[in-house]
């Protein structure tokens, strides 16, 4: 009668060897610089995706008729970030290396560093796909270069021009969008324009990041620094699975949750849906010679 | 100088005896199956209400131009529902047998299975107009046949094919959708279409069932299970308003309001605010004959 | 090393000599009928503005390019509202006095009759701009005059006929609409043809005055009153910088902030927001002789 | 079947003819100079006895044996005190005249004054026992000389030396305590002595007021201004049971509960209990001859 | 790399076969009448205890020393509790079965019930000793037999005159208490005695049935129905280590934590604390022969 | 009329030269394990302070007697905590260099140790009087050495053993309080004893470091780590008086508040209190050759 409790993602419960894209979580924000709290995120995902359907109205499908494997959250140390760093990158490397997506749960924005950086020892023409309302461009935030404000820059450090390509930015300094000229692709609100960057981008490995304050703070009030003016749950639901539909996605993320500054749970609600499509589609038109494909890449 | 404290819903203070609505309250919530709390709505909206006009800019007209009583919430019990729907049932029946009609606030979905039962047996041809994100049509739920995830279903085995018209949904699983095709009418996600339901409900009996969860989180975060791509308030508002106009009313409930998930009280009031605009619509265009067009029907 | 702990509204921290635009706060909330806080309005918005960027890319200006000092709060008595807004009359003139802009943050609405009180007896042609959900028109209110219930009516007396302009109204009683007619200009429930009234406002000494009710509760939870069926975030800021750019406004206010109602902290950020394009709209298309353009009003 | 829905405190429904003790409401907090809220405390404490059993068990009675009116909530206006002071006084001189107990709820402390000026003009030789974390002795509060600061000052001005007699007392300014020097008596910190003064005051004509902020802030945090090292639950039930045992008590109060400032409720939970306990007490020793008793006094 | 997320509570990570003690939660709080949220406690307790020690300075001896396993929660139907209370007897019965002891974790009081049902089945002569702020000897409560307010009296058929002890009872209504008499040992308010009742029930099986809301509000504010006065934590973490320590215990459960009720999280740290020590305490003195030993009983 | 907006703890507005105790906050919690947000404590503590009066009817002083100047929070960065520990031991140093008391507010419990580095370069013979519920001694924790749960360790490795003396200390794990044998003075559960070791640091330079988390969580809730069973305000105000009184105190610290958690500010009020008990008792017997005093240490 007894079996062990065991907690994951909202029907991920697939053994790893068989599963095509591995969830896991970095419980860490120590550079969070306003309000803290992305820690609970990834376990507030996990723990509050028993109140959503597997099955998506929107598209169709069911997650349960895909292989989804959640390995829970890493322990990772707080205070300095690069020990921290060095565990997810190692992670998402060991995903990467048996053919599997890495699929990140934040966190703060910093942890996306880790599996880029796994990334990009793996694709060597990496592109990353990025939604956010703040650009993260800064070389340096408080005095310090591994910050969740400086994220992209050091991916653009890392891949080099062209590569970056951002959309729904409402926030930053005056300087990160002068700098990001010619470097960085960074549309500006909203996602008018994403089908020609699907365009250019098909065809090419891409990560995906998606910090949630990209999302309006009516809908998701539980984040550390809400910019209002954001876009829709339905924008960034279509925005998230035709990226995830049309592109070759080797790696994903969904940060910025902070789950303790909305009692009402509706950001925990908004960031499993987004969570839910984003799987689906990743899965729903890939057969059997998923992994193949995916080697191929 | 004393009277007796009375709190009633905003300017409904009728005599039963001239009241055309019966406003009654459902603190049920015994088979919420992930956040409980609606036992709790129907007293915040009546308490709340003191803080919303009476006067509707919308339709031009005042609550209080209208008798309307109040009877506050019935003393349910807790746990095993079926004694709890008997006695909404007898509540419902005693209401329209007197000709007038039942107005309840829920409490969880499940509570407008005793109004309905109350209501198909006093109109033969009786039909539903449900706004929900959720579909409700399980035929059980944990084992459970009287659920609130099952209360449509009971409805259906009631009233039969194409007397139950759905609009909003966005929840549900992969079954009841399937379930439902040539049994039930569901219109996803919106209201589109809604003009052509109302053309086909016209002159037959509807009972209207309100699941606030309709609406959009952002605007509605005070209930169990929210669903985020929700309808807005100005949509929902309309859709009621042209409902309570238009069609034959012989019944209805606004329920799943959990006010405590809400600090900030904006789910109360937006409840209220629905229930005011119902309740003058409904109302607004009916003469000193109202009560006697009732029984025609 | 030790310099004393100082905290303005973000990047605001010019002397007093220099200054166009003088912020300061009004926490005073006495005649709030329904539910208090707006006291905490102000130190809350100056308190959150370090979660915020001082740029704004929306119109590619940073607010420490400009010269504005903050005043901090103003201390003043709870009950009976007299000496209070006497003290905001006196505060207002001194500003007034000196050429400058005065911004107050409140507070209940009803600080914004101390400011007009003071701009009318500075400017014979005064005209009033009102964003609100409210039309604060009544005479009395549970017995008083001096209520936020009916400070545009008592600004109505200073200024009389043809000089206040409301948008957004969609909540008051029968008499207020009533009354309005004829005397104030009041449009319901949006923006639509602010257009116009920017057209005949045009070179005129214009207060304007924005409870911040006006927007939908989904993005301002955080208030005492909330109002389902407002406008969106993005419709008040285009409103405010429209009118902030192409008017001579000569006072300002933002009010009805309760920061304790929302948690999640959403209303304040949406009220620092708003505060900082208002800020940057004023101030952008004056050049050196600013001070100068504002004497010949 | 239908009867109007009636709130009242736990038991407390008894006709006013033949009630020694009458119950009402003063929603007053327009004078709190820290943080509002305690306009909800009368509301609150009605709404959730429903959660507290009437029977104590500490007294072996039952509230339900004795005839207890309760008239609700007085309809006040907020700002300036004057009027709504003139409606408590009002109130209580009509209760006083029909022989009966006024027992007050507030509000902010203030409202005391309103019971205790109808108290005075009907009982010459009045006393007052007050239990408080606050002196309330001050002239005057940021310019008020009517603030909930003043309160027992403006009392001391009614009735004289040696007629007040606080406990529990912790926090004031300077002058406060030694102004009271020879005209108040001030114990501070807890209720060692009580006894002695439960003798001083034997069959006097006693007015009791309860600042619930006596209580330390671990069992009673909401409150406007929490008072750390208070008394216990446990020793505030034995202060006011003795003292409503033992004196002639020709009226009482109990306020300064913020309910909101608390989302566990536990302050409102135990604001019950000690006006249950409270009205016990007053009653439980007084046969038929009651009425007659009082009207001695 | 990649083992599974497993969530116990902590260091109860034994094997089930080893195991002397058996943790398992039953989520079901649908027959509550006041404030439901019981069905979060048991996850709560479990995820919460990561922020505790492991050791114990109290008792000196460390939960990792000795076997135990989480089973994690049951999955049970809400509504109609008979269901419900049949899967919580069988899975206490495999676990007596297995000569190990259930430790049960609610959820609201009634689910002691399903665990009552197999231990007086398993043991003809079974004690209970109740710790709890309420008396819950109701023969029904609105209407049901089956509530949180009957379960001592349900359990009183179940094992007849002078076999349940309860200790700390400071509400109820007048009838339960004269009720017990001669039938029930109910000590009032405190553990007063405690010692005298351990020494008539040494080397009897005695299961354990903990309700946390014995203890004050101001360190346990976290349930449904807070009733001051209760007692110290230092208190019941005595009461509890003694009768674990002094007493055959055959069988427990700790409940009524309603965690959302209290945002601090301090309900939740007590809750986790008593149970670690109950857990110490049960395991500290029992050598390798302790299953023998308990199949002795 | 208009001055800058200066926000000081209660009373502390001394200048910096004429001050024999300098306030200053260390906003800092990014090695903080468990739940975030002592960041938020200092800035919290100065906010809430005017809720407070400046007189303590403890000892019968006001704060505003004594000169103390309040350099409002020190700008950290997040994540790598060694420069924040440089930044705030470079603030100490020049603190004791100018012979005044540098007095901190945390922040989590790890900035002790660099205002801990000053004091031991400027004191040969440092002794540390440390009041928590934690030992804090690990060796490291989670891999980190520069960890919350490390700092007295930290501290130890520069003084040495028979310096440190904890009270009140209730939580650690095994090794800790094995490993304090001999080294560090560890007294558990309360302040038993607290006098001998007053006599013991008679008339040696004695740094303060009050976790305030020493204190019960039912007065205290606000704090990442709540552990019930902690002792009482009236304890801690004691003994934190009798260490200011009697000892030759060369700095302090307050830390552990996390005010987020704790939505009825119960937490900041006791900080509140305590540092005004702490500053007073510092200050009161001290006269004119205050600083001369110092000098000798």
């Amino acid at each position: 009668m007894w079996k062990k409790n065991i907690e994951t993602f909202l029907g991920c419960d697939a053994d790893y060897a068989e599963a095509s894209v591995v969830l896991f979580g970095a419980p860490f924000d120590s550079t969070t610089s306003f309000r803290p709290g992305t820690r609970f995120g990834s376990s507030a995902i996990r723990h509050e995706s028993y109140g959503l359907e597997s099955y998506s109205p929107y598209q169709d499908h069911d997650i349960t008729d895909f292989s989804i494997f959640d390995g829970g959250d890493l322990e990772l140390p707080f205070g300095d970030p690069s020990p921290a760093l060095e565990q997810i990158q190692t992670a998402s490397a060991s995903i990467l290396q048996d053919n599997k997506i890495p699929f990140l749960l934040g966190g703060e924005h910093l942890v996306t560093l880790g599996s880029v950086r796994a990334a990009a020892m793996h694709f060597s023409d990496l592109h990353i796909l990025h939604f956010d309302a703040h650009a993260d461009l800064r070389d340096e935030y408080l005095g310090a270069s591994l910050s969740h404000a400086c994220v992209l820059r050091r991916c653009y450090e890392l891949l080099g021009k062209d590569k970056i390509f951002q959309y729904g930015i409402r926030s930053g300094d005056q300087h990160e969008f002068k700098w990001a000229n010619g470097k960085v692709f960074t549309h500006r609100f909203n996602f008018s324009g994403l089908e020609n960057t699907l365009d250019v981008l098909d065809g090419k490995p891409v990560y995906l990041t998606v910090d949630l304050d990209v999302l309006d703070p009516s809908v998701f009030p539980g984040t550390g620094t809400p910019e209002p003016g954001g876009v829709s749950f339905e924008e960034l639901r279509c925005a998230v699975t035709a990226a995830c539909e049309h592109l070759q996605i080797i790696g994903a993320d969904v940060n910025e949750l902070s789950p303790h500054y909305d009692p009402s749970g509706i950001s925990t609600a908004t960031a499993c849906k987004i969570v839910r499509e984003m799987l689906i589609a990743l899965l729903k038109n890939k057969g059997a010679n998923f992994c193949a494909a995916r080697r191929k890449l």
